[in-house]
């Protein structure tokens, strides 16, 4: 299948001194590119929230290992390793709760602890890149087969290509499914309260020339109501490992109005987001974020002073309403405990 | 029971030669009043959402009916019954879809097709407007006592004081659970695309003493998860012969939730909103609202430039996910279309 014609977007463009970023703070109302010359930069750029999305940090994390590791090399070939693991740490809190950041980290310090050069390092980041690209593509192809041919599918938040190397996770499905003609219909939520839907993923899908549909995230259900939706195809930042699945607040609500109306319920996550060492959704911790984002919107406020709200980021969708799992490792019908231990034994 | 002191706000205020109306465009960050001395100002405040909530409409158009006589009638008590008639055509036409409206204006119609006095007319006005806070104080009594002593509840939409001649319909029966110590926790939605939980509800029940807290309209599966929520309270736009409600976007889902968790969903409203000669929800057309209302954020642009929304207002939460149907007529479990029959015989 030629995916290229939907897949334009390149949020991260390495030009081997520098990274280039989509600054995403500023989308969808201007396409900025912000070059970064040093580890400083693009833990600054990854803090900031220029680059967002579990497998697009961690990619930026890479190359941000090979600036450090230019920098404190010495014209001679003499490494600074002192400033050099100053850097990673940098990197390393740039946003401390994402996963594929460690793990890219990991993955570069395993190299710059075997001596490697520059330039393998460099070549490192390059395939942890080509190798997201490629995972999801891959998921892509195995999500949209699953599809119906003339279904509509509805989504949550942003997978895309902003979140990622590129093509996205339940993106990359619903990108995968419009190219193969299996996709009629396609919906995204706005996705309070930071609006990921609306600035980012009907961007992604406009650019893409894919037509989409924005709904507010109380009208799902409706939507489901009208017949106009086959599956609803979300991502994870955390899958237990019960297959119960974290992601953003408002996906467990999506998850059992899709089970009433008999929607089929579609989870697309590389194989690092499962976390095994977690053994049900319970002993995921919902992070609570700051009421000011319910009180003012565009940096006016909203709410009466003294008005409160309870804030969470996240939800918890057990694994009985998820009715298939797509990860690089294939697919996965109702996932359980016994299905993950086997598919994803070592991690 | 004393409401009184979660009872403080008045949205409509009859001063004897004007209406007095609480601006609802500019809350939650502005308290300002407007005084209406016509049936023509009248009108304009409806129309432009000074005045909101089909209670509320009614009575306001009641009260313009009155001004209109006082200004039709000379001095020698000659009356300009063209006039008259245009007046009210005014105000009917200034919300068209408003059921409340049509019967408010009804009913004065039939006072002055008998030829009533403006001092009769106004005493009317002042009854519907009474009429409407005792049932809506009734109905609060009625519904606060199915909640269990140390309960949360959830509210959607507005459905309080700023709706109605006070106190409020769904609203009402959470301000009565508070005054009763019945209800221990209270959270309500923002209300999206609107933010009318946001701008309104949660100024009401600052504004009355009442501890709440907002929640993004796709936090409420994950709330109920929680246990903090053991009713789901709203109102209702109109109510077919069988049940089936249709309400602001968001109520199905918040029905198809609460079923799921065991949480109980009351529909509160005045008997005026039963709509017999309709059959089931199916029959109620969805209104859809311009797409700007999604791509726009206080004034700003949050969409792209092309990007493309579905805007539905409302949606239909059928009757087998209502638990219990308060109206001023009493308490109506598991509404159908035999005891809507026998309750509303007369609708």
């Amino acid at each position: 299948m030629d995916y290229d014609r939907y897949d334009r977007i390149r949020a991260l463009q390495w030009q081997g001194t520098a990274l280039r970023l989509l600054d995403q703070r500023r989308l969808p109302m201007e396409e900025v590119f912000i070059d970064c010359h040093s580890a400083a930069a693009v833990a600054a750029a990854i803090a900031n929230l220029s680059v967002r999305g579990a497998p697009a940090i961690g990619i930026a994390a890479a190359y941000g290992v090979v600036l450090a590791a230019r920098q404190r090399t010495s014209a001679d070939g003499c490494i600074d390793r002192a400033g050099l693991a100053a850097d990673l740490r940098e990197l390393a809190a740039s946003r401390p709760t994402a996963v594929n950041l460690c793990w890219a980290l990991k993955r570069m310090q395993r190299l710059l602890d075997a001596g490697a050069s520059v330039a393998a390092l460099a070549a490192e980041a390059v395939a942890i890149e080509r190798e997201d690209l490629a995972a999801n593509r891959h998921m892509g192809s195995l999500g949209a087969a699953l599809i119906a041919p003339g279904s509509g599918v509805l989504t949550h938040c942003n997978t895309g290509s902003l979140a990622t190397a590129g093509f996205g996770t339940a993106l990359g499905v619903i990108r995968a499914g419009v190219a193969s003609g299996r996709i009629a219909r396609v919906f995204n939520t706005e996705t309070r309260p930071w609006l990921q839907g609306t600035r980012l993923t009907a961007w992604e899908l406009l650019k893409d020339g894919i037509d989409a549909k924005l709904i507010v995230d109380s009208a799902a259900a409706h939507l489901m109501r009208t017949g106009a939706v086959q599956w609803v195809i979300v991502g994870a930042d955390r899958i237990a490992a019960n297959g119960d699945t974290a992601n953003k607040i408002g996906t467990y609500q999506l998850a059992i109005c899709a089970r009433h109306h008999g929607v089929k319920f579609m989870v697309v996550a590389p194989a690092s987001t499962v976390d095994r060492q977690t053994a049900s959704g319970s002993d995921i911790e919902i992070e609570l974020r700051d009421a000011s984002e319910l009180l003012q919107s565009a940096g006016q406020r909203v709410a009466a002073v003294g008005v409160q709200a309870f804030n969470p980021v996240f939800d918890i969708t057990p694994a009985d309403l998820i009715d298939v799992l797509v990860t690089e490792r294939g697919v996965m019908p109702s996932p359980d405990t016994a299905k993950l231990a086997m598919t994803f034994a070592e991690t």
